[in-house]
């Protein structure tokens, strides 16, 4: 199988090494890393599998690798490719290049045990971090708007800058816990406030994910065990959470992913939520924040053991609260194993 | 004219909100920011200036928009689009989508005074930064690695989480610093070793770039005055500083950025260190860390008022040592002013 890629993960997942101007070409039993001479000595002390080619124009460099050979099919993933970089190889090159969808990433969706140690630890730092985040708040979180706390959060989640994360953290309180991907505002923590978290970080550029809403009070901390003044929060939330388990329990190899999707959807829309959980019960996790399997209503792809994902049903009431509680699992022996 | 946006940056630009999935149309005086659920509610907050549609297929939204209308010719950047986007709407359209490369930088290339400000503000707490790094390796950066280094580096240029960084900080000690895009190594930093460090952090989006190579030592500081053991190197390090002047001292608005580039180029070359300078004077800064104008030996582009850019010469001996020094400027009544 000949391919192209562009993407740093699709590379990275390759030959354990990408930066942002590089091209990996398999041409028969050939590998090559193609990049400019910024990279160079990085590149050759970490690629062991493929030819480390450096050139000032990467694309010219590929065109050349190709245009030297005999080979007639290329495959590409138009989502990695820009217009203007696919132009400059196919209008030079003899060879055809075939769209093919996603391609690395059927090829990442089922993970290593090595990747499953890496994102177990990712996840396992993210656990750390949000019990160092509750602590955190505890202390003197009460009277910090969302910006603060979302800074809070990310100072913590980076375990200050030694991590990256995984994505811009989420933090929200009440009625903009509506809004599934709330961007901060200056709305005070105060006691008794719903409180959403959602955020994680990488480890060796394995990710993590988690959300957590909780009852903010001097004791709280980002457990599922959770306590609301309000009842149609507290039926929300206990909703939310059933949905959460019984997708977990009873996710099988073999389901498609779509019955996944309607294990917790299930739950939710004979709760009479059903119009409020507005995303797909989850995604998959890896070197992509998000990535195959997707959780979702319509997805007929069939779930195995080493596929690992997110479960994180919620129910948005616009304009009142948001509720959003998410796990990773990996898929084993069959089930489902929380991460 | 008529024209489509991706990159989140260009339509930041437009609107003073992007996220990462939008489409932006300008479609003679109608302006369309085109985003899913998710983003509703932000995007209506934020965008005064264009119409917020949100749709579940952002790509089917902006095929639908554009066939409402009769126009006939649309621009877009083929750097901005993949494949996959493009070929979702020129396959569905009755419009003509014709390329035209960097067309959102082109725009962006003259800072407005307001830009100014906030890269003027980036800029001054990127060298605070530097000054705490100082402080900070003095009291306990002997002994650490680059590794170590580099996560001091970036818990301190991001305030401890308060802001992003405009990259991934370069920390690089002695023959590291060779590799002007140096990753980190277990290498320990040591009295009198050569370090070098490349950072910067985004104020509001609007991003700084620094960069400083000094003696390490108990007295260090980021300032431009160095004094290195060896004779070699600081001969290599005196020429670097007098490029980097002479180019901000005698660059003026009217020359074309080779003209900028040959500045420092020419004392490089003149000391005899000319084949150690492997990369260009200078890249322009503003909500992307590369754009316009490139101070490049091959740019005929006319430098004018507003225009921001780096000064950053550097020399290079492999496996012995790399020195670069950088500061940012605008352009302002003819001549670069230090940012």
């Amino acid at each position: 199988m000949n391919y192209i890629l562009k993407d740093e993960n699709s590379i990275y997942y390759e030959c354990g090494y990408s930066c942002d101007n590089a091209i990996y070409i398999s041409l028969g039993n050939d590998r090559f890393f193609i990049t400019d001479g910024r990279y160079t000595i990085d590149a050759k002390q970490s690629i062991k599998n493929a030819t480390v080619v450096t050139h000032r124009d990467i694309y010219q460099k590929a065109v050349d690798i190709i245009n030297a050979t005999k080979v007639k099919k290329i495959m590409f993933d138009p989502k990695e490719w820009s217009v203007y970089g696919f132009d400059k190889i196919s209008s030079k090159i003899k060879a055809k290049l075939k769209p093919s969808i996603d391609f690395s990433h059927h090829k990442r969706v089922i993970k290593s045990d090595k990747e499953i140690e890496l994102i177990k630890k990712a996840v396992k730092l993210g656990e750390r971090a949000f019990k160092n985040l509750a602590q955190s708040i505890r202390e003197d979180g009460f009277g910090m708007d969302e910006y603060a706390l979302t800074y809070k959060a990310k100072s913590i989640l980076a375990d200050f800058g030694r991590y990256d994360l995984s994505f811009e953290p989420i933090v929200a309180i009440d009625e903009n816990a509506a809004k599934p991907h709330a961007t901060p505002t200056k709305k005070v923590l105060k006691k008794h406030n719903l409180l959403l978290v959602d955020a994680g970080l990488k480890y060796k550029r394995y990710c993590s994910d988690r959300t957590r809403t909780v009852s903010a009070d001097k004791y709280m901390t980002f457990d599922t065990h959770q306590k609301f003044k309000s009842k149609k929060i507290q039926k929300a939330y206990d909703t939310v959470l059933k949905a959460h388990d019984k997708a977990i329990s009873k996710a099988r190899s073999g389901m498609k992913a779509k019955k996944i999707d309607a294990l917790a959807r299930d739950v939710i829309e004979k709760a009479g939520f059903g119009e409020f959980f507005v995303h797909s019960t989850g995604h998959g996790v890896g070197l992509d924040i998000h990535e195959m399997p997707y959780i979702s209503s319509k997805n007929d792809m069939i779930i195995e053991d080493g596929m690992v994902y997110t479960i994180e049903p919620g129910i948005y009431i616009p304009d009142e609260f948001g509720i959003r509680i998410e796990d990773m699992v990996v898929m084993d022996n069959g089930k489902a194993v929380v991460l």
